[in-house]
C-alpha cells in the first residue's frame, strides 16, 4: 500500500485517490508549469485513519522520505534555524467543500527558526506575522483553541494602539502577540504550542483527516449529496511568500469571464499579499491588464500558462497563484465556477473554437442552470438602490413588504399582498412564514443556516448573511449601515441570485431565454447559445416531455416550450368558479334525478373544455384525469361554516342565506373527512357516482368527434386517478368504453381514445402486472406516491417537522420538489418493470412535479420510461435534461 | 383430449377435473354403492367452451358414445316413446357454490315419451308433472324465460282450482299447465320447446357451462376467493325418483351430528318424495330411526353404506339417497359441513376412533371456527321468545334497542346505547348506520345481498332475509307473523350463527371455551377437545404468538390465553385520562422550560406504567411503541371549540374557562392538520421534541432496572413508530441509547434493551436493508402499511364507497381485517427479505391487527415471521392457525 504520492506521481484524473487539489497540483507539476513542490498524502490513507481511529503503519515513514525530498528540491529543511522550509498542510477531497475543512500555513516556523526567516526575508515583521499566523491556525483547527480567543488578543492589541489594520502593528507589537497567544495556547490545552517543525506537521494532517467528520461537513455532504466514505487528501507544499515586498503578490484568474462567459482572461492582483488578502479584500486589488504593468515578466508567464491550462483542460480554469520576488508560483487551478449565462455562452464558445464537441457542450450545461436562466430578473437598467449584500442562498428575484415574524407573513399574504420574511434567522417555527413568503433574508447564518437549507429545499428566493442590516425583530424593523431603516411594510427586493437587497421595488424583467422559447426573434448571443444546446438536446434526447396543463393558454405556451403533447390535463380546475354551483349541485342532490340533472348541466361546459384543450394541442397526445379531489373540496370549509351556522342560530338569523348555509353544513359534515387525502377521491368517486366518469367520458368523447368534424387531429387519452387493483380500473373502463361505444354509433366515427391510468398509490406499484391487464398507458403519479410511500402529506413542507428534516440531513431537498429516488423511485421502478411484463410496450410516463426536476429526469430516463410531464416553464429543462441523459452515457 | 369420463372412470380426488359432485359419484360408483350411472363432462371441455365461446371439437361424438353405454345400461333410451330414459344434467364445480348455478331435471321427456313414462308408472299424474317439472326448468334455466311467468300460471291454474299445493292438482289440471308452459316458451323465446331429447341434453349442458359466468356466481366466486377461470363439470344421471308411490322416498344424512358433533347417524327421510321436496320442507320428515319402521331393508343398506362412507372418507360425510320401489340409490356425498363445536369434537374423536392422527385433526378445525366459540352465546337454558329465523350471515350474538335508520342508529350508539339496525334490505348509505349498530336484521336479501356482504367484510352481526318480519322503516316498527310489533326502541337479540331472532334481551353466556383459556377446569367436552387440539397445535408451530397490549390487566389475560409476550405496547393510551392535562401542558408549553416541565411531570407516570406491564409479563419480551398520535389527539376538536370559541365571545362571556378555552384554540389550529394520518407523528414528534422520546426511554430503563432490583426478569425491547429512513431510526436510537447508559451507569447495571423499528410506511419497506442498519428488529404495521399502500384510511371503512367496493367484488373481506396478500403482503416479504439481507438474524414480527386473523397468520408464517402479535382474544386463534400452518406443509 502506498500512502503518500509526489507531485509528480499524479495527473487530474486521480481525483478519487489524491482529491481535487492534489490532482491538480500534479497535472500542473506534470505539465512542468511552477509548481511550489510537495506531496499529497492519498484519501486513501484519510479511509484508513479514520476506520482505525489512527495513523496507518507505514505512513510516517513514506512522509519522511516525501518530505526529505522536498527538503533536497527546495534546498531548505523543515523548520531549520537558519533557513526553514515551511509547507502548507491543507485538504483536498475529491469534491470541493469549499471552508468545510482545515488548513495550516507557514507549518515549520518556532521560536528558533522564526529569526532565520526574519533573517533570510531581512523582514522582522514579516517573520513574526507569519509564526502568528500559525499559532493563530494551529491553535485554533489543531489545537480546538476556541479562535475568538485569538481575535479578542489582537484586537485588544490594536485597540491599545489605536489601530484597525493589522499593517500597524510593527515587529516589536507581533513579538507581544507571539507571546500572547503562546500563552492562551498554553492555558486553553496545558501544553505549550510544539516547537518540533516535523510534530506540527503530523499533528496538521491529523486535524485534517478530523475535519473531514465535523458536524458542518457531514452537514455540507449531506446537502451536496457528497458520500460520507470518500474521505479527504492532505497537501503538504512548500509556502511560497506574495507579502515580501512590491516584486511580490499574489492573484486568483479565470480564462475566461466566469459572470458573462466573454472570451479572455479576467482576474485580479494585489502587490504584496498572500492569497488569502486576495480573497478577503482589505486592499484594492488590479486587473491582470494593470499587473502586466507592474510585472511584464510574470504576467506574460501568466497568460502563456492560463493560455496552455485552458487548451489542456478543455474548459475555463480557475487558477490560484503567486509571484514570490518576480517569481510566478502556481498555487491551483481547476475547472472554474461560472454563472448560468457564462456555463450557454462558454459551451457554445467552446465548440466554435474547436475545443470540444457539442455532445459534450450539452452536457457543460444543466437543466438547473437554464431554469435560473428563465428566472424574471430584476431590470439591470433600472434604477436601483442596493442595501446590502448576503450570500446568494436560494435563487430567484423577489419583492414583497417586509415582515418580521411568520405570524404577519402568513396574515399579509393570506390577504394576497408579497411579503419578504426578514429575520435575525430562522428556526422550525419560521417554517410557516418562510411557505408564505416570496422570499427570506437574514442577517446570519451561511449557506449551510436553516434559512439558506430550507428555501432551497422549497425553492424560495432566500438571501442569508447580510451582515451589514442590523435587524430587530422586536422594533419590526432593520437599519442599513448607513443609517437607512426599513420598516415593516416597506418594500424591498432581494435577488437570490446575486446575494444583493435593494430599496423599493426593482422592476423585473422577462428573462431573454423565455423570451427566445416564447418564440420572439431575438439577436442575442445567450438567446442563440441557448437555442443550439436545445436543438442538440432535442437531437439526441430518447424521453418526449409532455406538460401539465388545464387551459387551451397552457397548452399553447407549452407547445411552444416544446411540449410533445399534454401528459395530465386535471380536469377539477374546470370545476371551480361559476362551476362551483352546479358542482354543489351535484354533491347536494337528494336523488338519482338531481344527480343525473346536475351531471347533465356540466357536460356541454366539460365538452367545451376539451374541445379547446384538444384544438391546441391539435395532433398531439393529451392526457385527461378524470376528476379526482374530494367533493368537499367543492364545498365550504366546515370549521368555518359551523361557526357562521352557530352564530346565524345565536342571533335567530333566519334569512333564505342563512337557511342555505345550515342545509349546506350537513352535506359538508357528511363528506367530511379526517384523512381526506386518505378517502373518497379519484376512481373511489367515479364507482360511488357513476354518472360522474360517465359524463366525463362522453365530454371527451364528443370533444373529439367534434373536433373531428373540422378535420382536425384529436388524440385524447382517459387516465384514471388513484387505482389500486384492476377491479377498479376494469369497472370504469366498462363505462367508458360505453360512451365511447355510443358516440362513435352516433357520430359514424371511429375514435382513438386509449384508456390508462394513474400508479399514484404504493398497491398499485406492486400491483401493475395485473392492472397492466386493463390499462393501454401507465402515467406515475409521483406526488401522491411521495405522500404514500412517506406517510406525510404536501402540506407538512410547510410543517415544523420538515424544516427539522432539513437540519438532520434527512433530505437535502424535498421529496417533493426532487424525487426521492431510492424510496419512491423503486416504486416507480417496480411498476413500470411488472407493467412490462404483462405488456412489452406499455407507454409508461410521469406526471408528478417531478417530471421537471433534473436529477429526476435522468431517474427517469434511466428506468426507460416513455414520457415525462411537467408544468410549461419546466418544459425545457426537461427536454435539456433528458439529452443530457443520454449523452452522458455516451 | 378426452372430455367426457364414466363415474367408474374417477374418483374423489379428480375434483380439479371432474368437480366435487362428480368426483364423489366416481368414489362411490368405484366403492360398488348403488350409484344410478351417469357420466361427467370435465371441467376441461367447460374451460374450452368458455374460451372458445362454443363447445370443443369431439365433444358430441364422446357424449354419445357415454349415452349409448349409459342406454345399454339402464336398457332404456332417452326419451324413448314407450320407456324412456330421463336424466339429470347437474352443475357440479371444484368448489361447493350452492344454489349458483344449474340444473335440469327429467331431461328426455316430451310430448309423446311422457306417455311411455305414464304406462310404465302406472300414473298419468306423475308422468305429467314430471314433464311440467322439465318445462319450468329449462323454460327457465336454458331458455331465459322469466321464471315468474311459469308461477305465476301455475299459481293461476291453483287458484282457480281453489288450492294452494300442487298435490291437489290432478292429471287433467296438469295437461292444462303443460299446455300453458309449453305456449309461455313459444311466445317468449319464439320457438317451440325442443321435443328432441338430445337437443334438450345438448342445450341443458349449454346452459350449465354458461351459469359459470353469472354475475352471482361470479360475485359469489370473488366472495369466496375461488378463482374465477376453474369452470364446473356437468354430471349427466339417470334419473330415479322418489316420488312413485309410498314405497319410495328421499333423504339427507349425515354420518355424525353436524350440530353438536356427537357419534351416530343422523337425518331426514320423506316417503314418496324428492330430493328438492325434503329440503322445501313441504312436509314434515321422518328421522332415519323411524325410516327403519318403514323401509327396514333400505334403511339397513343405509346405514351400511354411511358406516363404509365414513371410515372410507374418514370424515363425517353428507350425504342425499332417493328410495326408489324399494330399492336404494345414492345420489350424493361429500365431507359434511359443520358447526365449530362439531368440527373441534368430531376431530378428537375421531382421533380416539383410530381414523385419523392429531395432526389430522388439527388441520380439521379452523381459527375462525375457534374465534366462533369464544363469542359470547346466548344462554341456551334461559327463556327466549323466538320472533322469526333468518339466514345466518355474520356470526355472533348481539343484543340492542332496534332502530330503523342510520342517523338514530349512529345518534344512540354515540350516547352509548347498543341497538340493532333493522331495515328491509340495506344500501350504502346504511354503512353508517351498520357501523354504529351492534348488529344488523333485514328482511330480504341472502347470504350475498349487501346487509350480509358489508356485516361480514366488518365482522359485525348479522341475520338477513327474516322474510315473516314486515319491516315498516317509514313508522319505525316490524310486525311479526304472529302479528306482534316491534318498535323503535324495543329491544331484540339476533344469533348471527343461527339465524334466530328473539324479542327482548336474551341473556349472553360466556363461551365455555374462553372459561376454559382463563384457566376455569371443566369437565366439559368441547373444552377438552379445544385444549387437545390446542396443545398440538403448540407443539407444531413455529411462529410465535405475542399480544397487543396497553395494560397490565390486558397483558396478564393474554398470558393466560398463550402469549409468548406483548408485540406491541402503545404508550398513547397512557396518556389519557387524567394525564391529559399533563400533555396539554406540554403541548402549549411557550418554551423549553415549560416543555422540560411537562415531560418531568410524565416521566414517574411512564414508568409506573411500564414497570407494571413488565411485572406482568416477566420473563416474557414487551414491545414498546414510543408516543405515536399526532399531539392534536390530546386536544379538543378544531370545529367543536372553534364553535364554543365564537359562541363565548359572541355573549360576552369572559370567565376564566372562556379564556382558556380561546388560548387553547390557537394551539389546536397550530396543531391541526388536513390530513394527520400523514403528518407530524410517529418518529417526527420524537425529532420534533427530543425530550419526548428521551424521557419515555429513561422511564423504560428506569422501570427495567426497577424490575431487576426485585430480581424480576424484565425483558422491554423499544419501538420507534412511523420510520421512513435509516436516518430518523439514527437520530432517535442514539437518543435512547444515551438514556439506557445514564440509568446503567446510575444503578451499576447492565441492561438488555433492543431497539427496533416499526416498518409501516411503504418506503420503509423499500429501504428495509438500510433501515435495518440501526434496527435490532422489525414490527411490521400493517394498519399503516395498508392505509397507505391503498391509500384510504380506516375511517374509509364507514364511508359508502367501502361499501360499494364490497358489492363490486373489488374487496371479499376489508383490507383491515383480513390481510391484502398480494399488496400489503408484498411489502412485508420485500421488507423482511431486505432487512434480513442486511441481518440475516433479524426478528421480524407484526403488531397489526392482522397478526390475528387465521388467513394472514399462514400467510406470515409461510415468509417466516418470527411472531405475530394480535388482541388477547385473538391469541389463541393465531396459535391455532401458526400450528394449522406447518401441519399443513407436512
Amino acid at each position: 500500500m502506498t500512502w503518500v504520492y509526489d507531485f509528480a506521481e499524479g495527473n487530474k484524473d486521480q481525483k478519487d485517490l489524491l482529491g481535487g487539489k492534489g490532482a491538480n497540483l500534479a497535472e500542473m507539476t506534470n505539465l512542468g508549469l511552477p509548481v511550489p513542490p510537495g506531496f499529497t498524502i492519498s484519501t486513501e490513507t484519510c479511509r484508513a485513519y479514520l476506520a482505525e481511529g489512527g495513523m496507518p503503519d507505514g505512513l510516517a515513514e513514506e512522509v519522511t522520505e516525501h518530505l526529505a525530498s522536498l527538503e533536497e528540491a527546495m534546498g531548505k529543511k523543515l523548520g531549520d534555524a537558519d533557513d526553514p522550509l515551511l509547507v502548507s498542510v491543507r485538504s483536498g477531497a475529491k469534491f470541493s467543500m469549499p471552508g468545510m475543512m482545515e488548513t495550516v500555513l507557514n507549518v515549520g516556523l518556532n521560536d528558533t527558526s522564526v529569526g532565520g526567516l526574519a533573517a533570510r526575508s531581512e523582514s522582522e515583521r514579516f517573520a513574526l506575522d507569519s509564526y502568528r499566523r500559525l499559532l493563530q491556525m494551529f491553535g485554533g483547527t489543531v489545537l480546538h483553541v476556541e479562535s475568538e480567543l485569538f481575535s479578542d488578543a489582537l484586537d485588544a492589541v490594536k485597540k491599545a494602539k489605536g489601530t484597525e489594520s493589522d499593517l500597524d502593528l510593527d515587529a516589536e507589537d507581533l513579538k507581544g502577540v507571539v507571546e500572547t497567544f503562546k500563552a492562551i495556547i498554553k492555558e486553553h490545552t496545558g501544553r505549550d504550542f510544539p516547537q518540533d517543525p516535523r510534530e506540527q506537521m503530523d499533528l496538521a494532517i491529523r486535524a485534517v483527516f478530523d475535519s473531514w467528520n465535523t458536524d458542518r461537513a457531514r452537514l455540507y455532504r449531506r446537502q451536496e449529496r457528497i458520500p460520507e466514505d470518500l474521505g479527504t487528501a492532505v497537501n503538504v507544499q512548500a509556502m511560497v511568500f506574495g507579502n515580501f515586498g512590491m516584486d511580490s503578490g499574489s492573484g486568483v484568474a479565470f480564462t475566461r469571464d466566469p459572470a458573462s462567459g466573454a472570451q479572455g482572461e479576467y482576474g485580479d492582483y494585489l502587490q504584496n499579499a498572500q492569497g488569502e488578502d486576495v480573497v478577503a479584500g482589505i486592499r484594492n486589488t488590479v486587473s491582470l491588464a494593470d499587473m502586466a504593468e507592474i510585472d511584464a515578466q510574470s504576467h506574460d508567464d501568466l497568460m502563456d500558462i492560463m493560455n496552455r491550462l485552458e487548451r489542456h483542460y478543455r474548459d475555463m480554469c480557475d487558477i490560484e497563484f503567486t509571484v514570490e520576488r518576480g517569481k510566478l508560483w502556481m498555487l491551483q487551478t481547476r475547472v472554474g465556477k461560472r454563472t448560468p449565462e457564462a456555463a450557454f455562452r462558454i459551451a457554445v464558445h467552446m465548440v466554435d473554437e474547436g475545443l470540444i464537441q457539442m455532445d459534450e457542450a450539452v452536457l457543460r450545461v444543466t437543466g438547473e442552470q437554464l431554469a435560473l436562466l428563465m428566472f424574471p430578473r430584476f431590470d439591470e437598467d433600472a434604477e436601483r438602490t442596493l442595501l446590502a449584500k448576503g450570500m446568494n442562498a436560494s435563487p430567484g428575484a423577489a419583492v414583497g413588504k417586509a415582515v418580521f415574524d411568520s405570524d404577519t407573513a402568513v396574515e399579509w399574504a393570506a390577504r394576497g399582498e408579497d411579503v419578504i420574511l426578514v429575520r435575525k434567522e430562522t428556526n422550525p417555527d419560521d417554517l410557516r412564514g418562510m411557505v408564505a413568503a416570496r422570499g427570506i433574508l437574514t442577517s446570519r447564518g451561511g449557506k449551510t443556516s436553516h434559512a439558506a437549507v430550507v428555501a432551497r429545499g422549497m425553492g424560495r428566493t432566500c438571501v442569508c448573511g447580510a451582515e451589514s442590516l442590523d435587524v430587530d425583530t422586536k422594533g419590526k424593523q432593520f437599519v442599513v449601515r448607513d443609517g437607512e431603516t426599513i420598516s415593516e411594510g416597506d418594500v424591498i427586493s432581494i435577488d437570490g441570485s446575486t446575494g444583493e437587497v435593494f430599496a423599493g421595488a426593482v422592476p423585473v424583467a422577462d428573462s431573454v431565454v423565455v423570451r427566445h422559447f416564447e418564440g420572439e426573434r431575438l439577436d442575442d448571443d445567450l438567446a442563440l447559445a441557448v437555442a443550439r444546446i436545445m436543438a442538440h438536446a432535442d437531437g439526441a434526447r430518447r424521453l418526449r416531455v409532455r406538460t401539465n396543463a388545464d387551459t387551451p393558454e397552457d397548452a399553447a405556451r407549452a407547445r411552444r416550450f416544446g411540449a410533445q403533447g399534454i401528459g395530465l390535463c386535471r380536469t377539477e380546475h374546470m370545476f371551480l368558479g361559476e362551476r362551483r354551483e352546479l358542482v354543489e349541485k351535484l354533491i347536494v342532490a337528494e336523488d338519482e334525478d338531481g344527480v343525473e340533472a346536475a351531471l347533465a348541466a356540466l357536460l356541454p361546459l366539460q365538452k367545451q373544455d376539451f374541445t379547446e384543450i384538444l384544438e391546441a394541442m391539435d395532433g398531439l397526445p393529451v392526457t385527461i384525469r378524470l376528476l379526482d379531489p374530494p367533493l368537499h373540496e367543492f364545498l365550504p370549509d366546515l370549521t368555518d361554516l359551523s361557526v357562521e351556522v352557530a352564530l346565524a342560530e345565536e342571533r335567530g338569523e333566519d334569512s333564505e342565506h342563512a337557511q342555505h348555509q345550515k342545509a349546506l353544513l350537513s352535506h359538508v359534515r357528511r363528506l367530511h373527512e379526517t384523512n381526506p387525502m386518505l378517502g373518497l377521491r379519484g376512481v373511489r368517486l367515479g364507482i360511488q357516482i357513476p354518472g360522474l366518469f360517465r359524463m366525463q367520458g362522453r365530454a371527451i368523447a364528443e370533444a373529439a368527434a367534434d373536433r373531428m368534424a373540422v378535420h382536425g387531429a384529436p388524440r385524447p387519452e382517459i387516465m384514471v386517478p388513484l387505482v389500486a387493483s384492476v377491479r377498479e380500473l376494469e369497472i370504469v373502463r366498462a363505462v367508458l368504453e360505453q360512451q365511447i361505444a355510443e358516440v362513435e354509433e352516433e357520430r359514424g366515427i371511429k375514435l382513438e381514445i386509449a384508456i390508462g391510468t394513474m400508479i399514484e398509490l404504493p398497491r398499485a406499484a406492486f400491483l401493475a402486472d395485473r392492472i397492466a391487464r386493463d390499462a393501454d398507458f401507465f402515467s406515475f403519479g409521483t406526488n401522491d406516491l411521495t405522500q404514500m410511500g412517506w406517510g406525510f402529506s404536501r402540506d407538512d413542507v410547510e410543517s415544523a417537522f420538515f424544516s427539522r428534516y432539513f437540519e438532520h440531513g434527512i433530505f437535502d431537498v424535498s421529496p417533493f420538489e426532487s424525487l426521492d429516488q431510492r424510496g419512491v423511485g423503486g416504486m416507480v421502478e417496480m411498476g413500470t418493470a411488472k407493467g412490462r411484463e404483462t405488456k412489452p410496450d406499455l407507454k409508461v410516463g410521469v406526471c408528478g412535479e417531478h417530471g421537471g426536476d433534473p436529477r429526476s429526469v435522468h431517474f427517469f430516463d434511466d428506468i426507460g420510461l416513455n414520457y415525462v410531464s411537467c408544468s410549461p416553464f419546466r418544459v425545457p429543462v426537461a427536454r435539456l435534461e433528458a439529452g443530457r441523459s443520454v449523452l452522458g452515457k455516451r
